[in-house]
Parts: C-alpha cells; sequence; structure tokens
C-alpha cells in the first residue's frame, strides 16, 4: 500500500499540473510494482479476488475502458494474448452494452478506469455481471465505485491525477495491464517463473528510462513551439505501437485543439495517405529492431513513402536504431525497451509535445475546454 | 451468376465514374441478392465451399479487411453476432498476422477485398491458413487471388469499381456480410427459416430505398458546396452508425482531402469534444427511434451537447424522426430500415458529400492524389 499525501495535489514548482504529474511517471511506475512479488518469488496481486481455478478456466478477457483509458487497454491485448493465449478483446466501454456482447461465465471483463466513476465503465461492468462474467478492475482511486462493484481489483499508484488530461494514470494502468496479463501467466502456467521475474526486472528499469527521456525533452519542446500555427499532425504506428499513435493524437486534441489522428501504419495507403501535403507534421512510431524486423522494416517503408510525399517526418525511435536517420526531420530517441513494453517510454515525448503545443497556442493545460476529469455521465 | 458487360466499364453520362458507380448501388445490391435462395426456400452461397458440419464447429470468427472492408467487417460484426452468438472480432490486415492473433481449426476468418488482391489481406489469410483456420473471402473479383487461396467464396456482384474511392462495392459487401451471417445463424440453427426470410425481405428493399436516398441528394450537394472553404469535418454514430461515421470520414479524407475524424460518439466527453467549436460541421448518425430506443435518446443528447458548444449540425436521421429536429441544423432524411440494416442507406449521402466537396475543391474525384485502386504491396 502507498500512502498519497494531501500536499501532492499542488502544482510543486511547474506551472501546471500536468507538467508536475508527468515528471511524476517514473516514481507513478515504480510504485504501481511495488509489492506485487511475495517472500516465495510469486506476483502476488493481493487486491485481486478471483479464485485461482476460476482463472484458470476463463477462456476470453474483454477489456472495457474510455478515452485514454481505452488506449491502454488495446496496449495490453498485445501483452495478454501474447503471454496467456487468451483471446482479448478491446471495447469502447460506451459501445459494449448496446451492442449486445457474448459474455458468459468464462469470460472476464477488465474493466480500466482512473477515477473509478466513469459511468460508461461502470455501466458496461455491471451488464458483464448480469451475464455472469467476472469483473476484475484497474484503477487509481481507492474505494471508488468501480472497484466496489468488481469481482477484484488492481490499483494503480499514480497518486492523485489533477490535469484534466490523463498522463502518470495511464503509464500505471499499462503497467497494471502487464501486471494482470503476467499473473493470468503464472496461473494458467502459460508463463513460468523466470519469465516472469524477467519481464518484472523489465519494467522495474522502466521508470530510470522515463527518467531518461524526461531529460532529453528541450528539442520536442523547442519542435512543439515551432508547429503552433499547424492546423493537422498525423501519428503513425504498427503493432503496440499503433495505440500509442491513437494517444499521442488524442493528447494533442484534448490540449492543443488540432486536428490529430492515430492510423496503423498498414492503413496509411488504403486511404489516409491522401491527406499527406507538403509540410505536414507526420509522427511516427519505430518498434525496436531488435523485436519482429520485419514491422521495422515494414515502418521505415512507410516513412519513405510519406516524406516522398512531402511529409515533415517526427520519427520515435530506439537509440541505436540508425535506419531511420535518412528519413527523419526529427528524430526523437528513446531507451532501448523490450518490444512489448516500449509504450511505457513511446508516450512520455508525445505527453510533452501536446503539453507544450497547448502552452504555444495559449490554451489552459490543466483543464482544456468542454472537458471534465471523471465523466460520471454517460 | 451476373455477367459483367465490357461497356459498364465507361462513365455512361456521368462526370465521374464515382458518381455513375454510386448511382448504380440499386442495381448492385439487388444482383449481390441475386440466387441467394433455392428452390426449398432454404438461404444457399453456392460458392461457399465449407461443409455445414465444419461451419456448426466455428467458435469464433475473425474479420480481416483493410480500409473501406474493413467498415463493412465492423458492420458485419453487429450482425454476426446479434444473428448467430458467435463472437466476431474485426482486424486490420495490416495489424493481424503480426500481433501474433489465436487461431485455431474452429476459427473462420472472413476476409473482405473489392479486388482480391490486397496485399495485407492475402498476407493475413495465408496466416489464417497456416494456422488452420477456415477462410472465406467475400469479394467483388471473379478468380482473383484472394478467393483462389481461400477455403470458400461469396462474390459481390458489384460489377467493375473504377473509382478509387469505394462505393458500390461497399454496399454489396455489406449484403454479402449480412448473407454469410444469416447463412451461419441457418446453419446453426439460430435462425429460423422465417426470420431468415424476413431479413432477405427486407434486403430486397434496400435497392429500392437506395434509389429514394439519392432522390434527393441535390440539398446534400449543396451543403457539401458550402462547405469547400473548411479544414474540418467531424462524424459521429453509435453502434453500426459508427463504422457509417468511420466511412463517412475515410471518403472525405481520401477525396477532398479535409480532415475529417469518425468517433464513437459515447467517446466524444472523453476527448473528441474539445474539439468542437464555433461552426463546426459535425455529421451525426442517428439510430432508428423504433429500435434500441436508449441508443437513440443517447444520441440526441449528444447532438444537443455539440450543438451548445457551437457546432453546425448536420443529422442524418430516420423519416418521421421528429426529435432531433430542435438540434439539426441540416436535416438528411433517409428512410426506414431495421436497425441493423441502416448502414446500407445511411452510407450513401455521405457517399454524395464527400464527392461533392472533392468537386467544389478541384480535386481529381476518381483518381484522389497518392492512392490506388488495389493496393498490391503490403
Amino acid at each position: 500500500h502507498v500512502d498519497w499525501d494531501a500536499s501532492a495535489a499542488e502544482k510543486g514548482g511547474y506551472d501546471y499540473f500536468m507538467l508536475k504529474e508527468i515528471a511524476e511517471q517514473p516514481k507513478a511506475v515504480a510504485d504501481t510494482l511495488l509489492g506485487r512479488i511475495d517472500a516465495s518469488g510469486r506476483l502476488t496481486l493481493d487486491e485481486v479476488r478471483i479464485p485461482e481455478p476460476v482463472l484458470r478456466e476463463i477462456n476470453k478477457i474483454v477489456i472495457v475502458a474510455c478515452g485514454t483509458a481505452f488506449h491502454s487497454g488495446l496496449i495490453a491485448k498485445y501483452a495478454i494474448e501474447h503471454w496467456t493465449r487468451v483471446p482479448c478483446e478491446v471495447e469502447l466501454a460506451s459501445e459494449f452494452r448496446y451492442r449486445d456482447p457474448i459474455l458468459d461465465p468464462r469470460t472476464l471483463v477488465v474493466a480500466i478506469s482512473q477515477s473509478g466513476e466513469t459511468m460508461d465503465t461502470l455501466m458496461a461492468l455491471r451488464h458483464a455481471r448480469e451475464q455472469g462474467s467476472k469483473v476484475l478492475a484497474i484503477c487509481n482511486t481507492n474505494g471508488s465505485t468501480i472497484p466496489r462493484e468488481s469481482d477484484a481489483v488492481l490499483y494503480t499508484h499514480a497518486g492523485p491525477e489533477v490535469a484534466v488530461a490523463s498522463t502518470k494514470a495511464f503509464l500505471t494502468q499499462l503497467v497494471a495491464c502487464y501486471l494482470v496479463a503476467l499473473y493470468l501467466g503464472q496461473v494458467r502456467g502459460t508463463k513460468w517463473g523466470d519469465e516472469i521475474d524477467t519481464v518484472i526486472h523489465e519494467l522495474s528499469d522502466i521508470g530510470r528510462q522515463v527518467e531518461q527521456v524526461l531529460g532529453t525533452m528541450e528539442p520536442v519542446r523547442e519542435l512543439a513551439r515551432s508547429l503552433k500555427d499547424k492546423n493537422t499532425v498525423l501519428f503513425l504506428g504498427r503493432h503496440v505501437g499503433y495505440p500509442v499513435a491513437l494517444e499521442g493524437a488524442l493528447k494533442l486534441k484534448e490540449l492543443a485543439y488540432m486536428h490529430a489522428e492515430g492510423f496503423a501504419a498498414g492503413e496509411l495507403k488504403h486511404g489516409p495517405i491522401a491527406l499527406i501535403e507538403e509540410d505536414l507534421p507526420v509522427v511516427v512510431v519505430v518498434p525496436s529492431p531488435r523485436g519482429r524486423s520485419v514491422l521495422h522494416d515494414k515502418i521505415v517503408s512507410n516513412i519513405q513513402e510519406i516524406r516522398a510525399r512531402g511529409a515533415r517526418t517526427i520519427v520515435i525511435a530506439e537509440e541505436g536504431d540508425t535506419t531511420v536517420l535518412p528519413y527523419a526531420d526529427h528524430l526523437i530517441s528513446i531507451p532501448q525497451t523490450p518490444t512489448l513494453l516500449q509504450p511505457l517510454v513511446a508516450t512520455v515525448p508525445l505527453q510533452v509535445f501536446a503539453c507544450e503545443l497547448a502552452t504555444a497556442r495559449g490554451n489552459e493545460v490543466d483543464q482544456p475546454r468542454n472537458l471534465a476529469k471523471s465523466v460520471t455521465v454517460e
């Protein structure tokens, strides 16, 4: 258990809560990992109250969430399916309940919400429980409604998040999703102790890597300021980088009120490439060349394609990935991470980018127009 | 079997192939329905060569497609799950193969491609067959690679589609998806003969309804011309109207090179509503009030929310739906259809809208920049 200090709710020297919360991410990630390994070296999620035999019988996982939390669910799908081989669907909570979803007692529904009060997500989990499904909540607010109504809960320990645009809550939701995936792998025997240890070790290193990214953001801020009069920024990614692209675009919509859209890079040539024109900024999240090289190669050729059509390419790539250098008008280097964990570091420059662009445009960063922090109506 | 006349490939008095193909939709829909009922009144898809016992054992359906065909798959999911209770996932073909999907011999993969040569979709189906899954192709081009490499095929009879932006092929893909869903329902016993008859009868009426929509498009064209200097148009929908919103936005991107994005209306308040500003055109696809009234009521309140923030609302609603009148700056009436079939008529005004806007902006309608009709590279 991690105690939150009431004074943490102040800005602590930062101009905006969002800047403070971005800076708190290394600690938030570390706090969310705290106390998850028991004396015998097994991953233990003490808040999870679904019995192991029930979890072993699960044959489908459905993640329901909204907004930024939905993006964490999209990333979780890759980890859950890769580590547990249980099929996982990710649904917008607002659509889920009305589309007659197929649920039964062997379906595990994972409901992700920072506030624990998101009405769409709450209604989705109620619907799931009525069908006899088990619900696990991933939530940042102790004792809120969503965890209270769930069969189990895994709390993120991001601490209070005040800025409307979610940053540290998102990163800790990702950590929680990876923990749930590993835990399911442990319970079902698809991940062995040493394999889980390795991932936990890698996750433990993420805080330091986020810190490193945060220390190199001045060129990103400068780039953001230079784009303040643009109308449009596009974002591309593949695999776990696709939801990162969606999240980068959402942040820019929320804060800078710019037309920003994220795409799966492979979809470009099926339509969106018509949008590419001279000097259009396009952010591309490049997967590690050390992972699936075919994915990396394909995105490098996507970068070449859009650049040939005039796009101004802003490339987020792993340190040492020299293949992207000839095609990157702006390069944002991130540390080397395991393929599945890359979103934890790749998202950070996009948060900084959106925050700085919004500031340069004179927008109110912590309180974007029309938005509420916790959406407690459907 | 429907014969295509070589001369059908000419523009036949229209300025663009796209206009001609939009006008051909009533016939294309009717042709795709032809010959699907046998003498005993059973739905028969003679090209389907997957044995019925195998189809009865299917426990998951995965639709893979790209671009506009992907949107037809998103709509198909609602019909398949509602009519057969078999869980259905829809995946971008370009992402599918690289994300380690969970497939086995009880998975039916449905590959949708107008040309039958879409490389991303072809690679996805090859991957699925390697895992032992059965593949059913929905395709518009006889003898093309995708149907040749599939276990079964259902041909759409749209006739040759020349314009890069798909219109009649999309509508016939939808019809084909409904037929596949009904056929699975028949084989698995979840839909009875009289129920299938009813839907077939409703589908048979769609051509006439599309004709009716096409006869009332002058105000839509006028509206499109009046928006030619806008940078952005947003599209909202719920349930099957959500993919319609995505398709409307894609058409506008492809043809008008405008920033257009489709959203699930329930997601608005989780971020995108920050984009709403004075006089921003927002197209809203309203579900029938005769279907699930809660869905209809929710979208009406979405319209009120965005209008209160200054949006210029362009509302596509069923004839006789008077509740939307006070909030619609522009009303586009469509005929009453069953809830699940609404996309067949609701898409049509969006095609006309995008085509006219592109023309008003001086763009080349049939050959948008950067795009190819059939994407035969990955």
